[in-house]
């Protein structure tokens, strides 16, 4: 994207490049069927309960003046806005932790005001919400959004590493709480005495450890050895909204001995009591606010817009990774616009407004990259078998799983690079036509395994649509009316669910897997070579990346530093976007120009694992191999002959080659100057151009 | 062993074969220093901590007439004097869940006679000693153990899974009973009001689990990824221990606002209050019981004989399997004759009588082959490394090593096979000479890794000695002694602690394998191809494997549940001895001789992995691998050129060979039939000659 300044340029851009996908954004969507809910549930969850305990603990800051009711509006509203008429439609709006301390922050100032006070809390906000909006069109008009590119990994990632900490910090704080007395409640209750509430704390960590260790095993599922590939799958898809229902179901297994209010549930006002629909008319006293107060409102609106500028483009750019190689254009400047109506609305309806939020944006391109997989795995899979029924050769079989490919494939103006996996495609038939002139023999599932082999074909593409955002949006919506239900829910089980986002957003992060990086045993760092991998693993010297990493964990534990600051602590993202002079003007002094560009590649290439642990990859169904890709490393898929490669490999003159060992290679391909252990001199050998040879060809142009 | 019913014969050889490595079994022990300390905790531990609850079950059941002192004591004694004139010192010995059962079914019986009571009740047990002492004498001395050979794997791995069962079962019912109020204990008492109760037992769920948990981490932390080798080494070893004492540690925390007593922790008199000594004088009370219950005791005895020979010889054999390629001789007769002076000793000082105890005597030979593979380990690395600094060529590098190899080889008259690793080393010298001539060439370490390649040279041995089995007796000993300390383990740790041990016993038990393989989904079988497996795994139709595997599982439960009838439960061990006949004539009528030769190999030879995946095992460090193929897979190390034969594997050629999938060779070689999920036609490749031929090579004769 490049820096235009010119008023409405940006826009303008976004919206014809978005227009051209509209209507496939629906019809791809609704062409995914049934299994379009498998992303939309797993978002559901992710966006919901956050928003609901986010609400709760506005209703205990405000005085109840903002209730999960109203959080759970916001969150729906502007979700459901956002994914017929926003721009992006991966981006996945809710009201997320840094407007609940802003709100918080506003009602303890205004609270105290006599000619303010709670009464005039709401309609006052709503003015904070035109500045804030006011201010987001001049950014989105002025096309403040160009600069999104500056804001490199360092910068991104960075945020994302601190969103999880805040995330964890609650889960923490939470399971913590659960030993003491909670201040809205009556400390005579006996659910409160002394014994009750150890036995509760200590049923929270059952709970809450409970829940994050199964939701982290189940998201694994795919990769399990036993159940079949049905099950598995769909534990994979629907295990962490599962396993929710499951250890609520356990907290009401102690239910007839032990006081009501052990566990501690959910508490919110039923929709339908009086209290909550007290703000949908704000906009009607918002005259009544004294001026001062409406020009004063600026000051906070200063901060919001800077903040929803941030986190929003931050969150949209996190969910457009080049690594999940999109088709379809991106709209930052558009999506600002309309985050600026929304705050509007949000504002008059007295609603805490939504925007972009980490890191459920990120997680829902990938979960849709895993159903996008899985539909073109299905479709070719079909196929083939159909041609090897017909036992057409292998040259037709490839030939027709092309053409269906190809059908899948909505030829888009914008392709970056144009249709990818085609291409790939391609190559492999090539390869494939190559080998002993088979070309041309009947197929059988011998020589073709169609389960595997397809999955091998495969490069990283996401189902860009619209239709998962809505639903989920909507979903969220029915909570309102389903709060009667949530109220089931185990707030321990919540503290689970916190902590369970907070570590599913680190793997793929570049920042954290350096961390894990520095802490690698030196004899084990060879093992990091074996998965995908950044570049700079290879090519930047252990030091400069302890440097590196030691000079970012400084800066976070800054940022979250200051999230502890009463006020200023609103003001972390404005430190985080220091990052960006601090990237372009002084890390430069302390590091060498090539090894920055591959510290923080922005548009970073990865390079491909060493083949000769591809087999562990390549014999594992195509989802897990995603996973791995898009979670454990994003790289993109590398369309593996690797696992026969490697089956095929113990002829026996490799056996006669013992002494070349896997790192001796790896040196001689592209020196990893921290991978061994003891230093040790360069060797030639057949075997290394050879590895030279197969990675290249293995890796995509 | 051959079958000799000539009295005194078996016994005969068994000293013959013993005494002449019984000098090496403690000078060995000596040699191998501080590092004994590593088996001899991790037994020690493994062995104590039961005994020490069975000791406070039959405490409760025996009103205190047997508490867990005695059980302590004689688990010490019997231990120290098998260690020290004892047969085989692999062997441990303990007091046994069966024991148990029967001393409390002896007390329940002898309580209501009025001429008998509890007064007698010690002296009586000191002629159901007496009684048992004889009748295992006569089995001794007529060779009874010939027909060790019998119970074949049918029969010991399913005692083995019945015990772990067993132990399942305690810390199941353990946790549980947290919830509820112990008998002993007055109701009244606040840590047993309803809410203590609860916060009680969600306590001990969190230690028990926390606890379980972390110890089986623990033990894989060899192939962690982070911290030294030495730390993670360390862990490995000492890791459980170290995690009983965290989890105390942890049961401490919330000591300020929780009453005493909460949570529960081991109870148990001091060894020098009164009550603790009173047995010590049984023998001087042992005629006072009437002659009638003299005679009487014969009955319970016949039981308790048959109940410890059994168990002492499949405990012993479970310690010496064939995969463990022991080079000092087995000793099942006159161990078994000692036993009988251990239980006359044992009931004339009114403590109940110890035996060859499962899992604990298989995990210290196990433990034991660990160790000796980091001795041999680091002797060889620094030969190695030596011989590479004075550049030597490989050729001497390998012949120095072989030296420095054989120092560590006690020259023994028995050796089955004579002197196994060292055959392999050769072989794999030569191997290596012939490669490219790199014999002469002087060597470095990017030739020839020194860390790696050595363990793959490693054999599986195992450090006979009697040491570890002295030491860890007498640390049981001194457990007497540190009984305050004791007390301080909360009960819920040692539920943990049960639970972890059954998990820890059932990897390498191939029936508990084959149950895992019947719940494999089809797609996934293949996977277990990649690991080391039983040979059955590919010579056996699925079906077979199924219905053999049923068939065991229904006895299992059998025997399982006869444990819970009162007193035929006793007899349990018949029932698993009843196999012997139907193994020899019922099962022949369901199953194919050859198949049930492979199912049910007591000398069972092991199919190597498929090359293709040892490179996985390959580039993990030995003990590692070890701790593999001896749980997991209990195979001999295959000295693995495999790490680097799929190191070297993506030449060009091969990558050009894409179709010939894993399976498919696998088929070609020894067809596993069930391993592929659809049908496939046989398919002739160069590859599969060839993966023939290397993977044969890499076997040892």
């Amino acid at each position: 994207m490049e820096e235009t300044f010119v008023p409405f340029r940006g826009i303008k851009n976004d919206l014809e490049g978005r227009l051209l996908c509209y209507k496939q954004d629906w019809t791809g969507g609704f062409r995914a069927g049934f299994r379009i809910l498998a992303p939309t549930t797993y978002i559901f969850f992710a966006s919901a309960i956050p928003v609901i305990s986010f609400g709760e603990q506005l209703e205990r800051n405000t005085n109840g003046s903002i209730t999960a009711v109203q959080t759970l509006a916001s969150t729906a509203i502007c979700g459901v806005m956002h994914s017929i008429i926003g721009g992006q439609p991966l981006l996945i709006l809710g009201v997320a932790e840094p407007t609940v301390l802003m709100y918080t922050f506003m009602f303890n100032f205004a609270k105290d005001k006599k000619d303010l006070g709670e009464k005039l809390f709401l309609p006052w906000t709503g003015w904070v919400c035109v500045w804030t909006a006011l201010l987001l069109f001049l950014l989105a008009v002025l096309g403040a959004c160009s600069i999104i590119n500056r804001f490199t990994r360092v910068a991104g990632e960075l945020f994302g590493m601190l969103i999880a900490m805040l995330f964890m910090q609650q889960a923490i704080k939470g399971v913590v709480d659960e030993f003491r007395i909670p201040q809205r409640e009556d400390p005579n209750a006996a659910a409160f005495s002394l014994s009750w509430r150890f036995g509760n704390g200590m049923f929270a960590l059952v709970l809450s450890f409970g829940l994050l260790l199964t939701a982290l095993k189940s998201r694994k599922a795919r990769s399990w050895r036993y159940g079949t590939g049905w099950l598995r799958g769909s534990i994979a898809d629907y295990g962490v909204p599962l396993m929710v229902l499951v250890w609520t179901a356990v907290s009401y297994i102690p239910v007839n001995e032990v006081p009501k209010g052990i566990p501690r549930r959910l508490f919110s006002p039923n929709p339908w009591s009086s209290g909550a629909y007290s703000n949908w008319t704000v906009v009607t006293e918002m005259l009544n606010v004294p001026l001062i107060y409406i020009f004063g409102a600026f000051i906070p609106a200063t901060m919001i817009a800077v903040l929803y500028y941030f986190d929003h483009s931050v969150a949209s750019q996190l969910a457009q990774q080049k690594e999940f190689n999109l088709k379809k254009p991106p709209s930052f400047h558009y999506d600002l616009l309309l985050l600026g109506f929304l705050v509007i609305l949000c504002g008059l309806i007295g609603i805490p407004p939504s925007n972009g939020v980490i890191p459920q944006s990120p997680m829902h391109t990938k979960s849709l990259a895993t159903l996008k997989h899985q539909l073109l795995r299905n479709k070719l899979v079909s196929t083939a078998r159909q041609s090897i029924t017909k036992n057409s050769s292998l040259g037709q079989l490839y030939g027709s799983m092309q053409e269906a490919y190809n059908q899948m494939q909505t030829p888009l103006v914008y392709q970056t690079p144009p249709s990818l996996g085609l291409k790939d495609l391609k190559e492999s038939t090539i390869h494939l036509a190559s080998i002993g002139g088979q070309i041309d023999a009947p197929v059988d599932e011998s020589v073709f395994d169609v389960e595997k082999d397809i999955d091998d074909l495969l490069p990283v593409e996401v189902k860009e649509q619209r239709l998962s955002n809505l639903l989920q949006a909507m979903m969220v919506g029915s909570c309102v009316g389903a709060m009667p239900l949530l109220k089931k829910i185990p707030t321990s089980v919540l503290w689970g669910y916190f902590a369970f986002m907070a570590i599913e957003s680190l793997p793929g992060n570049q920042f954290w897997e350096r961390i894990l990086l520095v802490f690698t045993a030196p004899s084990r760092r060879y093992k990091v070579l074996e998965e995908y991998h950044a570049t700079f693993v290879e090519t930047v010297p252990f030091k400069a990346v302890v440097t590196f990493t030691l000079f970012q964990t400084v800066y976070l534990l800054l940022c979250f530093g200051i999230t502890w600051i009463p006020i200023a602590g609103l003001l972390f993202p404005l430190l985080i976007m220091l990052l960006v002079p601090v990237r372009q003007y002084v890390l430069p002094k302390f590091f060498k120009g090539a090894h920055l560009q591959d510290l923080d590649a922005a548009e970073y290439e990865e390079a491909p694992a060493m083949a000769f642990s591809l087999d562990d990859q390549g014999r594992r169904d195509g989802a897990e191999i995603l996973d791995d890709v898009i979670t454990r490393s994003r790289g993109e898929v590398r369309h593996t002959y690797s696992p026969k490669i490697t089956s095929t490999t113990p002829t026996s003159q490799d056996v006669l080659k013992p002494s070349y060992s896997p790192r001796v290679e790896l040196r001689a391909e592209r020196s990893p100057r921290f991978v061994m252990g003891h230093n040790t001199k360069q060797m030639v050998s057949p075997g290394i151009s050879k590895l030279g040879q197969s990675s290249g060809g293995s890796t995509p142009g």
